[in-house]
């Protein structure tokens, strides 16, 4: 036995190559020996006959009357030798045949009993594994005495606020969130209430003239946000429309009409829950129009008392930094899809290098000469420019714009149509913007409204006076990555600093421009939901947690197939892949007081979202490398308890710099039980395995009677309707932060599903899978990018059919992609995968992870795959096109290499083990 | 020829399994069958004479005299036949000699032919690549118009400031950089220049009373900051110490000593380049001891102008943000290594949860009640807290520190000694600091040092009445990530708040702490490189660039060895692994002006330092995907020309979503000419080298008389003395951002090399290559990690003899690593490998990347390596524990998998070619 495992071990050894070579030397010369001794053998076993021959032939060379009768009776005895000769060979024969037999036999029964042992020994180890396990995890409950945490719940307070004496209006300006703020009604578990005064009714009584669309958009539009309340006796914030700034169409005839547009004061302090001094009131004015009535401030001059503010144009001794707010101008629709306004973001360097059109009321008191300095530069930097930077400067419009303005502050009116406006920005590499003249503005309306149509098509907002500029919601977002805030002083440096940028850079600033735009200023929706999150944050009160969906069960309660154990198979190599465990869920919401202190940054302006909570994020970091020694051991599985290891340590833990876990299996399945039952079974004794969610798309549920034993439980969610984006439908039923997504038909061989799973564990935030794919240029049109699944050296996706990906993109898939990406996808049924890869490249700006490559699409049984078609080639081309155009970029990034365990194909000694048998 | 190559196809294609399985049968049958021809074959050859013998025994049995003649006649027949049967045989088989040798000499020929074949066809296309790329690089030369920007040329200007009017004190709350800076003074291409007024003799003109020891420390400091101009002419900034807060030993006696450490307004408004309101002046005042009189605030009520102050005192209508610069105290040493002064991070939770000292002067004309409340409230939590959770709070100190405060604000008296109060914060999770009760301080000299000495020891700071506030250079800091600011209402939630963390988040708010204490208040010279280096980022002026080692030629001009063509290699594979092309060096400074803006926050509080401008960073972003092909298309070397491919296009071309590059090779060497010149030899016909950099650490220099080719130029540069850490200097001869560190006997293949350098394309901030080592737990004594070499399936180091790095780590080596760690290394001369690791791991907190199994670590000629010996293991688990020591904490991360080819060992159509053949 001894022996035989070495002889083992030495054999895979082997090079193909000597073996190759040893082979034909053997086949060379074996025949050559074996005919030699065969040959020799014979001439023994006949050598007496031939003797006697060779004495016959001499007998008869000398052929007397006596030496033929000796002659004959040694041919006679001749004669008897021969037959007693074949004799013995026939038995011979016969003996080999039998030995032969007897050999083979004998060989079988030891293959088998070689081909047990192993088995055994495997299901040792695994047990031995397992038992491990549950002792380290009966160890882990023990060392855990802080109770798990759920999701948070609400306490809140449950009276109105208490009416105070009104503060003192020279206050006012020191209002900061210490001085102004109730912090009483916004516990850390809150929930943060919002209520909204309806706009129908208080908006009038506040004296503001509210535009009626703009009045039912905000209600619809904070209906959706998860915070709102009905009560207002919990409310930590009261939220009230009171203003919109002038609308386009009507030139106030009076200064009586303007003054009207103030807010009312009185009125305003008769708000129901004003509570004396307007304590966590957010007064909101939106200006949705064009317009120049002091550029859109309906506050100066009026008392507030404690409440904040929300406009698009604050002075800059009236602006409460930390306190109030600056808001985008409502431009956009009131929700949904804003993608087809945008423009794309290559080529980097456009028609207009720089680009302005506006034409400025004279302001009023301040140094007007200011400003006209900057104009002769900037005209005579664009003549004195090279050829190839192409200046569009216009500083009146054309035709000329009505002076509407009554309060002249030396503001800068926009020229002609948002269409005409819109092409030249498209064309513009950067756009300028120009503070208003007078300096006492942090922001105007208008301004505001600069920056807005600018970062929609794309043109980098190049904001001369941006050292005194604010732009919406600064406090968490980092505008320096969108936008260029110079100093007027600069205007000499202007060129030169343009010139000065590589089209990384360029394509950087307008990407992040883009992704801030959509995410928070782009509609009426995005703009108050920002505006609510931004004062959450500041409270550090988390928002409300992402819902799951609750999928229906395809079995109702009563009726549930049959469990019926799986044939064994002998496809799956008998290796210890790992512990058998009890499921064990990912631990969920342990972040939620930390996450926007920690990553708040990121939250904000790269990979997150800062509206909803998830349970977990594929960002949340490790624990470092000795603290899982000391201290924070729980949950641990380091590789031979801290010592390392190669193969045998590897099956026994996880390792890594992560806690233990699981994955859940999502099948997506369409009608094909007998396709299904057979991936059940594959499943079977499956390591770190938690669960398995299948996917039922199809008009009628699954009929079968018998189900099989996949040794984790198994879920049947029966999906609302047949699309392919139900692969991504964040379920309740998946409790782990892995998930492999697998079609129906995908045979994954255990090992490398273990394998891929622990290169996820170390690439929480990208697609971790098999079937790798890449876009290719379109050399032929030159318009865009081919999907193309041909062996390649460079791949930029991994298909979801056999992926890894974090939980948390099954909510980023609905909620981070436009709707139309999910609308194609269903309208072609196809592409699905496609998206997912491009939502995950455009969140991290990282390539796919590709492992191993023995992984083979086979599917026995199964009818002719959708993917044989030449249709469906062509529908993914279109696919990557049109998400492209969605997205206005193509996010996909590229890698050469592929991810295999550390010893693959590695000669190592004889008393170590691989990482993996086979991968 | 074609079936050959079939033939091999098919070969290739074979299983192990299977070839044994088929040479078994062939082993049984063969000789079976040949044996059964060959017996035919002698069988046939002497029929006639058995055919005869035959008729001879018949005739035998009947033996008449007839017969018997005939007999013999038969007989000799049959001798003849068989003597001609013989002859004919010799002759067969020396035919069949003659034929095998012909066929062994024409086969030999045939491979000969068919190596040739393949050289010249990997030549060819190699030549048909570099020619491909010759006319890429023209194209890229045609298309790129702008200039090559160098690292920016200093534009100064060469006057005093002019004398203006002053400002009325009246409008210095207003000041801000756009009303109170002089932007004319500091173009983009100044260099930030920084004027210090010699403290010696300027400082006592301003009132000040300064400690001998701060002057000595500022001048020197700011000697080594590169921005430090002595010419005041061309200054953009003028520093002037004009204060210290009082220091601890001397308790003012009266009020009127009180008033002497106030700024003398007069005086600072005489200093010489004032020029009437003081703009760009910096008054910095540097509380270097414990204080408490008005809590260092040496500015109330007088006037400076437009100078910006910089102390750490504030109330909140004092302090201008933006303008203002909040510095922490002098409490450290004024430069050096700090480490020593700090705890480790882990464990996660101390013993104390949460620990308070102090002692509070009563606040005059503000509510006492209220810290009263808090601390009452505190005390009770303590008490009814679970015993795990232990509180050490003293609201008193023990013995009681002097009342020195005469400015009552309702600051925290700091208890105790340094050392005493060190003891508690090192056994602190959380560190309560408590705002003074006078709610009109944004910040005290006090409440700063407290931070300073709670981050020192690894205390997480939790500040109450941290909502007004404001730590040192928060514009450019998130403090958010490195302590609790909450507001005090919040004190009810705190223990619940400090419970819900996870330990993982715990180690990253004190690992964060550490980073921002170390980088930028720990020492005098971090806090006033700080402070201009915020200035600085306000204008975005980029630092002074990096500096590189301008290395001592190891031949002087007229002497240089003998280039020779170096010994064909028969060990090379003959494959195209890339173009031969010219040297290309990395564009440099191409970022000076975007990287701040877009990256800035990366800079100040991840992976950057702002101090220095580096001529590329290993995360500058890449271009978006379609830019390549629209507008962008400069450098880039897509697979295919963007259709993509297989192998056959891989070598063509460097494909992934970086322009083109080449990389450096640097080789340690200590004085062994041979292997050096062996190593130079396999370079020969590297695609994609850039430059050979060999540092010659040795007592005499090389004194080779020749030198072998090896296709790329050979620098060779004398380290002034023998120490490993010469192996990270930045050379000026380094002109790429890829660095491949080798040992002179490491024998890497170029397949392998090309590879590397593909994946460090993707990774280009981490450790890239061959050799992986790990970390593993010292279970026998518990405390630490030692250094582990053997054969694992998770790793956590990749070292130095055979890596790809960025050269940006080469700078980071010396800036971002404390000296003590370079300095064990000289020591034990071994482990600058480690360090490396620690810092990149440290940097990224990424694991490396292992790059395939194939390499090999063998050196025929070589002496006994270091490696082999006892001592050198022990030094190495020495120095990954002495690394821990030094940065607070292990950074290693591990992985467990390893970077292949993408089509390695992957079965693949007969018209596809592998990425590569071996690898």
């Amino acid at each position: 036995m001894h022996l035989y495992k070495r002889f083992c071990v030495w054999l895979g050894h082997l090079k193909l190559s000597r073996v190759i070579m040893s082979v034909f030397v053997i086949l060379f010369t074996v025949p050559l020996v074996t005919h030699y001794y065969l040959s020799k053998y014979e001439t023994t076993t006949t050598s007496q006959g031939s003797g006697n021959m060779r004495h016959t032939l001499e007998a008869l060379s000398d052929p007397s009357p006596a030496n033929v009768a000796d002659l004959k009776l040694r041919i006679e005895e001749m004669l008897r030798i021969k037959a007693s000769v074949s004799t013995e060979l026939r038995e011979l024969e016969s003996r080999r045949g039998r030995l032969q037999r007897e050999a083979a036999a004998a060989s079988a029964k030891a293959d088998s009993v070689k081909a047990e042992h192993a088995r055994a020994t495997a299901e040792l180890m695994r047990l031995r594994a397992s038992a491990e396990q549950a002792r380290l995890a009966q160890l882990d409950a023990m060392r855990r005495d802080s109770p798990d945490i759920a999701p948070p719940a609400q306490i809140v307070p449950s009276q109105p606020p208490p009416t105070l004496p009104s503060v003192s209006p020279s206050l006012e300006p020191y209002c900061r969130m210490h001085s102004c703020f109730d912090h009483s009604r916004c516990s850390l578990t809150s929930g943060f209430p919002v209520y909204l005064y309806d706009p129908d009714i208080y908006s009038p009584l506040a004296g503001a003239e509210v535009d009626g669309f703009l009045k039912t958009t905000l209600r619809q539009t904070l209906g959706y946000n998860t915070h709102l309340t009905r009560d207002p006796n919990e409310a930590c914030i009261y939220l009230a429309l009171v203003g919109e700034a002038f609308p386009f169409d009507k030139t106030p005839s009076s200064t009586t009409e303007i003054y009207k547009l103030m807010l009312n004061e009185t009125a305003v302090k008769r708000l129901p829950y004003w509570g004396g001094d307007g304590r966590n009131h957010v007064l909101l004015n939106l200006a949705r129009r064009e317009l120049s009535v002091g550029s859109g401030d309906a506050f100066r001059g009026t008392s507030t008392g404690r409440a904040m503010i929300a406009q698009s144009t604050f002075t800059l001794d009236q602006f409460r930094p930390g306190f109030d707010l600056i808001t985008p101008p409502a431009l956009g629709p009131p929700g949904g899809d804003v993608w087809a306004d945008c423009a794309s973001i290559a080529p980097a360097r456009r028609k207009y290098i720089l680009s302005f059109q506006g034409s400025q009321t004279p302001a009023t008191g301040t140094v007007k000469d200011d400003d006209k300095s900057l104009m002769d530069f900037l005209q005579k930097t664009a003549k004195s420019a090279p050829p190839s930077d192409v200046f569009y400067l216009q500083f009146e419009c054309d035709p000329p714009v009505e002076r509407r303005a009554v309060l002249a502050i030396g503001d800068w009116a926009l020229c002609g149509t948002d269409r005409s406006r819109r092409s030249i920005l498209r064309d513009s590499t950067f756009v300028l913007i120009l503070a208003p003249a007078d300096r006492t503005y942090a922001t105007t309306a208008l301004l505001q409204a600069r920056l807005y149509e600018a970062l929609r098509s794309g043109a980098i907002p190049v904001i001369l006076g941006g050292d005194r500029i604010r732009l919406p919601y600064d406090e968490v977002l980092d505008w320096r990555r969108a936008t260029m805030l110079l100093p007027k002083a600069r205007v000499t440096e202007l060129h030169f600093l343009l010139r000065a940028m590589t089209d990384a850079d360029l394509l950087a600033f307008r990407r992040q421009g883009r992704v801030l735009w959509e995410r928070y200023l782009s509609s009426v929706q995005a703009s108050v939901d920002s505006l609510l999150a931004v004062i959450r944050t500041r409270l550090n009160i988390p928002p409300r947690p992402a819902v799951p969906i609750i999928g229906a069960p395809a079995f109702n309660e009563s009726y549930y197939p049959l469990k019926v154990e799986p044939p064994a198979m002998d496809s799956e190599p008998e290796e210890t892949l790992g512990p058998l465990e009890a499921p064990y869920p990912s631990p969920t919401f342990k972040r939620n007081y930390t996450v926007a202190l920690l990553q708040g940054y990121e939250m904000w302006n790269e990979w997150g979202e800062p509206f909803t909570l998830y349970p977990q994020l594929p960002w949340d970091p490790p624990v470092t490398s000795e603290a899982r020694f000391i201290g924070s051991a729980a949950g641990f599985r380091p590789l031979g308890a801290g010592a390392g290891g190669a193969g045998r340590e590897l099956s026994e833990a996880l390792g890594g710099d992560r806690p233990r876990e699981q994955f859940t299996i999502v099948i997506l399945t369409y009608e094909r039980e007998a396709v299904l039952a057979a991936a059940l079974a594959r499943l079977r004794g499956l390591p770190y395995l938690n669960k398995v969610v299948v996917v039922w798309n199809g008009v009628t549920g699954p009929s079968m009677a018998a189900w099989p034993e996949s040794g984790a439980p198994v879920a049947v969610v029966r999906a609302a309707r047949n699309s392919l984006n139900n692969r991504f439908l964040p379920y309740h039923l998946i409790d782990t932060e892995a998930v492999l997504c697998v079609d129906d038909d995908a045979h994954l061989r255990h090992d490398e599903i273990v394998f891929a799973f622990r290169v996820w564990r170390e690439h929480r935030d990208r697609i971790v899978g098999f079937p790798g794919r890449y876009h290719a240029w379109d050399l032929n049109f030159n318009n865009g990018f081919l999907y193309n699944s041909n062996y390649s050296c460079e791949l930029s996706m991994v298909l979801t059919g056999a992926a890894f990906i974090h939980r948390y993109y099954m909510w980023a898939y609905w909620r981070a992609l436009p709707a139309a990406v999910r609308d194609y996808v269903d309208e072609y049924m196809n592409c699905e995968d496609i998206a997912m890869n491009f939502l995950v490249a455009h969140i991290t700006r990282k390539p796919p992870v590709k492992v191993t490559s023995r992984w083979t699409f086979r599917c026995p049984g199964c009818p002719v795959t959708l993917s044989s078609d030449e249709t469906h080639f062509h529908e993914r081309h279109k696919c990557i096109q049109f998400f492209s155009q969605v997205m206005g970029y193509t996010p996909l990034l590229s890698t050469q290499y592929r991810a295999d365990s550390v010893l693959f194909k590695t000669r190592i000694p004889h008393d170590k083990q691989k990482c993996f048998k086979f991968i």
